[in-house]
């Protein structure tokens, strides 16, 4: 079955995202019998295109390298007329074969525009799959509403560990398994600084080195504050453990070069510094809080070291089991784009997933 | 749907398994629209009982637990063909709602019964599921082959780490994923007694809590000289990484007192011994190893103290992962199985999984 692809978004994760498409094109269509075209891309600065025949992937992805304009299609509509055009132009949506592919950047006061582009893909029809945690950390349970409501997939496994699978994870592997909490380490900048500086280096060398390797957060105070972590805290607790939670409804204190400092004087002490995000549901509520915590060094969350992400899950019938990412970048992401997709791909080729309702 | 189950094997992961399934049959129902009754039951020493309308789970599980027989039937049939008889007397097998849940213990030697058992379930028309590793471990291919000829289902998620999903992760979150090898703690009792001698314990105390525990295999010899160990690196490597071996191709040593001596000299100097499980695939061929390693402290396999199993995944798209069970248990191991049973609930109730073939 082919699916037609619309880009909202396209920097390096996006391009990265159609690179790997290209690359796996063969793989994907042999074991899961999906193929892919791109019909429609709509940048914030670089124009917007639209071919109901399809896209080149390789020349869209050279195009986007050198910030060349994708096009001048319809640029006086708004971003989500521009889904709505789209949808209505072919019969992909009504088929269920048109998915949107959400990767603008985190807006941390409401989520937006994001939201709203995955509002409006689901409303026409479309699937949404996205790597911004925002919509998930500030409108999961209208969206995912929206999603049932409209019989299709709203899927973003990219927003809390690029692409280690914890959402597909829980929805597909632990079924009847309640999540009760969880600790994690999931801002991998903050957890990059406080590693380094433990190893002697300062902290702004550190968050420099994060921004040149494309990890840091284009606003960087997004990480080093605790935002990042808190949107990711905010999408795990509204997902997993039910929570009507925003990022802002999460307890955060950020780090600074001090809390490097401490970190160097607890590693003398045999314990670690690390930027924890807990959340736990008691008596019906769920409390979530990112900050700074010093653990005895023989805690999982103090090994991971640098780059490493991992979340510890509480359950009911499993006791705690932990999964760890050893290592971060673009591909992960956009690894899972297309897990998120290839999911929609199994769904929409008949199976009638009874726990649908669920996510 | 209703499932009718036939349990051969009925010692305490059996045992815990029907508890654990009257316990949620209100959510199972709920979620997966999935209903059980027990039809028959063989054992290796109290009897064997068979009920076309079902045989009640509690009485059962107390009869277990006194040590008294299910019943006296058909006690002069092989149990393959007690597993043949029973598929005949109804519907369900035609109807793909058999299912055999294969408990019995793990024979080193080749597997057996527990593989002539599985093949009797998957020629009648039944779905196999098993929390033995023989099966996989031995003759992954050959049963996955007979799986998929008889379009039915051969599950073992409690092969390797309890209930914690390895192979369901793989097959369901992890697709186009190749895995290119792995590094892993996957005994308990191995672990234990490591852990314990460097707190002091001696060798054979920290055997016998584990044994206590009912942890320890009947026969300890599997899990001290490694071949727990074994079989389930060979069950990874045959499932994960298309290889074709047996616990006995797999290099294997085990530990002993003094490796544990061993253990505390290495802590002293920063380090960690541990009975690590490694398998790659290489030039096409796939070489195994089970045997005590010495470890930086940092590494995340020396971090696993106790009870603890860890396994890194080394893969091609998404870099190294872990996923690490800290709590082990006879509820895990049966979740394993339910875990299991609802993979092919929702197989059966419609869903044409493309990667069937796969698995």
């Amino acid at each position: 079955m082919t699916f037609d692809l619309v880009l909202i978004g396209f920097g390096s994760v996006a391009q990265r995202f159609v690179a790997l498409l290209e690359g796996q094109r063969a793989k994907i269509g042999r074991e899961f019998g999906l193929s892919t075209r791109i019909v429609a891309v709509a940048t914030r600065r670089h124009g917007r295109a639209y071919a109901a025949r399809g896209i080149d992937g390789q020349a869209l992805v050279e195009c986007g390298k050198r910030g060349e304009p994708v096009g001048r299609y319809a640029l006086e509509r708004p971003t989500v007329d521009f889904i709505g055009d789209v949808a209505r132009k072919g019969a992909a949506a009504e088929e269920g074969r048109l998915v949107v592919i959400e990767t603008t950047t985190l807006d941390i006061a409401q989520g937006q525009p994001a939201i709203d582009h995955i509002r409006a893909a689901l409303g026409c029809g479309a699937h949404a799959v996205t790597a911004n945690k925002g919509p998930v950390a500030f409108a999961y349970d209208t969206l995912a509403d929206a999603a049932k409501n409209s019989g299709r997939r709203f899927l973003f496994e990219g927003a809390v560990m690029d692409g280690i699978p914890i959402f597909n994870l829980v929805r597909e592997t632990l079924p009847a398994v309640e999540i009760v909490g969880f600790r994690g380490v999931v801002n991998t900048t903050t957890n990059y600084i406080l590693t380094a500086m433990e190893q002697g280096q300062a902290f702004d060398e550190a968050l420099a080195d994060m921004r040149i390797a494309g990890i840091a957060e284009a606003d960087a105070s997004l990480d080093v504050d605790g935002w990042d972590a808190a949107a990711k805290t905010a999408a795990l607790a509204n997902v997993l453990l039910g929570a009507r939670l925003t990022p802002h409804g999460v307890e955060r204190e950020g780090i600074s070069a001090a809390t490097g400092i401490r970190a160097v004087a607890a590693r003398a002490a045999k314990r670690r510094v690390k930027l924890v995000a807990t959340a736990a549901r008691e008596d019906g509520a769920v409390t979530a809080r990112v900050g700074p915590q010093e653990l005895p060094e023989d805690d999982l969350l103090a090994g991971l070291e640098g780059q490493q992400n991992g979340i510890i899950f509480h359950t009911d019938l499993l006791g705690e089991m932990a999964v760890v990412q050893r290592g971060s970048g673009l591909t992960q992401t956009a690894y899972a784009l297309l897990s998120d997709l290839i999911a929609i791909a199994k769904d929409v080729s008949g199976r009638p997933d009874v726990r649908r309702g669920r996510a």
